[in-house]
């Protein structure tokens, strides 16, 4: 077997075999293989495709090319959840503790924001002494003792990703179906997940905006998982305009303790239930989608998924008092209002630009090397649906410095349409569609 | 400008600005551009192909990225032939001193073997003391004062399709049409000639063997030259069988010295005169193209076609002597007869196997480190379209060593289709079609 024919196959439109996927990945991981041929390779399957076998098979020997965890290695059944990233996406923060509360385990390993999209790693570290740099020991550890735990990403899992991940950044081959869905996968596989949940985003602040490409991508994520015997569900959710109310990232683990309390915005709280459901009937832990989605709605009404949260701040070494005092989270200098110029009906809320807004003002990152404001962010006072006066409060923005600000305020005004009809408008759906795979072998 | 958006516009299909490509060949050149990302955009180049106008913009850029030969540094209007490669192809030994002879200026690099298609430089480095590896001024000095010389290519011309066809022969990005002629014609125009035929070969020997596919060649090589302000002309001439008699080193320059001495084969005298044609008349040395093949034929019988060859030896410190004894050139051990198993005409003779029988006894390379033995080699004794008896010689192989010797003699054998039947068959067609180009610019 060698390179120079596999990528002649590629490169013909002919399907791989899995062995020579495997070669492939062994060899990108191992270095024996050099970049300029995984990057012909990578532009070959940019644009020759692959079959869903291939895809699979590409996923298996990437989430096989570092540390994998098990079954065992995570005490028994675990679920996961991914977001394909949004604007003012609390989900995983709220969902977590959820989860935990109503019995299952989950240990997630999560990234930070780039670009306009929020980053949970991020949002979590706006909390005084919470610990996000756990080694893969303490982190199994506390899964196994504690069934929870939320850590960053390690260089020791799925290196094949990172070295894949950055040869495609530079060569033009990011928006591939295939590579992008083994990127995604090989994570959550080699996570040691057996039912997983894909919340794909759709809409003007999402990584994919049209609905047939967001639809493309939930069908393959569920393919793939499936084929690798994954417990597998995909929701296409809502994400035209932002989720929730905040976008920063104290401001979101604000919302998060708000929504956890079952005080939350009822977009966020429905879509953690929806989301967290899938995962229950997974687990045996309920038997229909509508049982589970009552029981988490109780776990929110009751405090028990508060005292999860809690607890996951606690062992991570977090400071708990934040629950019970926000005050103690990272406060911006002040709050500017944008305002409404005119009276009307907010028809449409562009999540893309409150992200860009966001961004400006420091919540984000534009480089993977930028430091991030914990406490800047936008704070929505109306959205899809709601009916404004002039001069009255659309959002707020929590800011730190004067730099930017007035760009970022006519961003978030830009970012309302506003129509002056009279006529009515619905916010949009939340839930757009659900697929549900059958897992193989 | 950034590689990335170039990537991606060829990824997608469109047309790159002539800042662009160049852009990329001067990244290329001096090694600002990585590996990975040319072999990429190579790869996009591959699937998505590129216009003709695209094409000669990568010539030119390519043509410029080292030492290139201005029409002074030539002393004037100077022509230069290039063949695709075949098999026995003995027509740049002949027709190089036969221009010279009809008073034209002829600078030409060369290259050397690789696979089944013999190189001229070799061929020339049989002859004891034969120079070959003039540098760039040791061969403009003979340009200029004989107007006659004949050498190797040189690292410092055109260093970007060094880099490139290395990179090439790693991520199957070979067989691009807008590459390929990019390659060819690059050097081509940086070795400064004005007037360029190329010799396209069609058949089994071919390096494109179906004719649809030299056409295409020939039709983009005549297109990118003429754009770049060249008299062009192709010739599609046949390489079914090989072109004269012999094939090896050594015995094609017998060949050769035979053909300038009117006493060649006639297929090979044949296609030097319809090729010089093509220059003469761009030169304006003849009127006509059949005034030109008379006024070559006659240079052929008349000796001073063979004058200049004597000259060209002499000048470039090799031993003239062997015009008049052959016996001076290396010569194989022994001879052994490869005969007809029955009696019958020869319907085909594949010229791809005679190479391989050839290479096999030693007379080619397999890879680019491999030696050469100049003495041995294929002598047919027929072509297509003789009749033989049962027991009558086809060929004689020249070998100096036992290995390998009964496979190439099954292979020479195997090169024969002999029809019993009786049916007379024709010799194919020399040229298949010609095709010449306007000037632009």
């Amino acid at each position: 077997m060698n390179t120079v024919d596999i990528i002649r196959k590629k490169r013909d439109g002919d399907v791989l075999t899995p062995e020579e996927i495997r070669y492939w990945i062994a060899g990108v991981s191992d270095k024996s293989i050099p970049e300029y041929q995984s990057s012909a390779l990578l532009m070959a399957i940019r644009l020759q495709g692959m079959t869903d076998e291939e895809t699979a098979v590409l996923t298996d020997a990437m989430a096989h090319s570092g540390k994998l965890f098990t079954p065992e290695d995570m005490g028994g059944f675990s679920v996961d959840k991914h977001s394909t990233g949004g604007v003012g996406d609390t989900t995983t923060l709220v969902l977590i503790p959820l989860l935990a509360a109503a019995g299952l385990t989950v240990g997630k390993l999560s990234g930070r924001a780039l670009g306009h999209t929020g980053g949970t790693i991020d949002k979590l570290e706006s909390i005084p002494g919470f610990r996000t740099d756990l080694n893969l020991d303490e982190f199994l550890s506390l899964v196994q003792d504690t069934r929870l735990a939320l850590a960053d990403h390690t260089d020791d899992m799925v290196p094949a990703d990172l070295i894949l991940y950055e040869l495609r950044d530079v060569t033009s081959t990011v928006d591939s179906l295939p590579l992008i869905v083994a990127s995604i996968m090989s994570k959550k596989i080699a996570g040691g997940a057996q039912g997983i949940v894909i919340d794909v985003k759709t809409g003007a602040g999402a990584f994919l905006p049209e609905l047939e490409d967001s639809r493309r991508l939930a069908h393959s994520l569920v393919a793939i998982g499936s084929k690798l015997g994954r417990q597998m569900s995909a929701l296409i959710t809502d994400m035209s305009q932002p989720l929730g109310l905040m976008t920063g990232n104290a401001l979101e683990v604000i919302e998060a303790i708000d929504t956890l309390r079952g005080e939350g915005p009822s977009d966020l709280a429905t879509l953690c239930c929806e989301l967290g459901a899938e995962l229950l009937v997974f687990a045996g832990e309920a038997a229909t989608r509508e049982e589970a989605v009552l029981k988490l709605d109780q776990l929110l009404m009751n405090g028990k998924a508060l005292d999860a949260f809690r607890q996951l701040i606690g062992q991570q070494h977090g400071n708990t008092a934040v629950i019970d005092d926000l005050a103690l989270l990272p406060r911006a200098a002040r709050k500017v209002e944008a305002r409404a110029l005119h009276a009307g009906s907010v028809a449409r809320l562009d999540a893309l630009e409150i992200g860009r807004a966001a961004n400006l003002l420091g919540a984000g990152r534009f480089t993977k090397e930028d430091d991030i404001d914990p406490a800047v962010g936008i704070q929505l006072n109306v959205k899809v649906g709601d009916r404004v006066e002039k001069d009255d409060i659309l959002a707020w923005l929590h800011v730190n410095s004067e730099e930017h600000l007035d760009q970022a305020c006519r961003m978030v005004e830009g970012a309302y349409t506003i129509d002056a009809s009279g006529d009515p408008h619905q916010p949009p759906a939340l839930i757009v569609e659900r697929i549900v795979g059958t897992p193989e072998g």
